[in-house]
């Protein structure tokens, strides 16, 4: 029914989860990214943005690109799980609001300039000065997540597991990544993460990608922290 | 019921041609991106990302923000209008493929690269360099904006306008404002532009935020050139 394109960990990752979540039908092709094979051919053929995540939908030529495309779409396709469907409009549309933020600010702009910074100028000798800036942004950004986070709520969208809470879980990964102490500057995210992690279709796509979460986010923390998976399984 | 924060010609302007378009009751707050009026008090408090557009809700604490989630939620609440729906959820995914490219690329990218790139790299000396790759991501993009449009296609997304459209129309502005010889280089783009501007809402959005289309644009190039408004009413 669907194959996706997608790079260990990379924000496909989201789309996978959310692919176990459904219950769909998929096949996975993986894409190095570290190795640039997203930059050339075949992967140009499938998809000439050169990026992951695509997802190929059985009788349709052209694959799905853009994250919140590809989130969203699977909502629909699947609306007896309500990952993104309200009868409520505006919170159909802080769903949206949240995937945009994400996907075009926190990614395209503070994680491309530490990762990417050749697409934002060509010249090597500025890649520092860019990626301390991408730091900056993503620190920025951090904050507000955890600001948001940090109120009463269980999830990101009110109180339901929404397309937007595997694609924080991405994020949560990549801040320890690039050095941040996630667990002690980010309770609230810290517990969001947690309480993702317990999800099975959490641990079925993390496991099948090959991608464990530093131990510190599953270490004992908050009062979910009993139920949590071992974390040997991640 | 609504009131939009905006700046003339800026991608907030897509909003307010939808708001138009569906016939709806808003106020409009014109907010100057050149003065850095979006970066300083009492705007922040309105909208902390310091970004336009920004859209009040009657009876919402907070602002909207991010102009998919927005334009998204107006064709929500509208859905005579049928901006943004369709039967076919893959139609929907291709709108929100869309602007997640054109807002999360696009703008985000090339154009920051071109206008703010402060939020990339601090160092004025360096401007230029980001200016210049800014100027790639846009022509690179702008021609698969126009492979796109080249097909039989009228519309961005199959043959109904959507909300799409109104934000392709910025970006066409913007195209000319950056030095690019639009109607030489991008003809199917300008048939679309000037559909577009054939739209009662769209000429009244831009009259009112006293925005014109070069007079390129505006003159006979193909069979629906006869259709067009006055170019003064622009």
């Amino acid at each position: 029914m669907y194959q996706l394109f997608y790079a260990p960990g990379a924000c496909s990752m989201a789309v996978h989860i959310i692919l176990e979540e459904v219950g769909a039908e998929f096949e996975l092709f993986a894409v190095s990214v570290a190795n640039r094979d997203t930059q050339r051919e075949p992967y140009l053929s499938i998809n000439p943005k050169g990026r992951v995540p695509a997802l190929r939908i059985r009788g349709e030529a052209k694959v799905l690109t853009e994250l919140p495309a590809i989130l969203r779409y699977l909502a629909s396709r699947y609306p007896e799980h309500a990952l993104a469907q309200s009868a409520d409009p505006l919170l159909e549309a802080r769903i949206t609001e949240w995937l945009a933020w994400l996907s075009g600010w926190l990614h395209s702009v503070g994680y491309g300039l530490i990762w990417r910074p050749e697409r934002f100028d060509p010249d090597p000798s500025h890649a520092p000065a860019l990626a301390a800036q991408g730091k900056r942004v993503v620190e920025a950004a951090y904050q507000d997540i955890e600001r948001a986070l940090a109120d009463t709520r269980t999830w990101s969208v009110e109180e339901r597991f929404s397309i937007v809470d595997p694609f924080l879980l991405v994020f949560y990964r990549w801040g320890s990544s690039i050095g941040f102490s996630m667990r002690d500057r980010y309770p609230a995210w810290t517990r969001h993460a947690q309480l993702t992690l317990q999800r099975p279709a959490v641990q079925r796509a993390m496991a099948r990608e090959g991608i464990a979460l530093p131990v510190e986010a599953c270490a004992a923390l908050s009062p979910h922290a009993a139920l949590l998976p071992p974390p040997v399984a991640l």
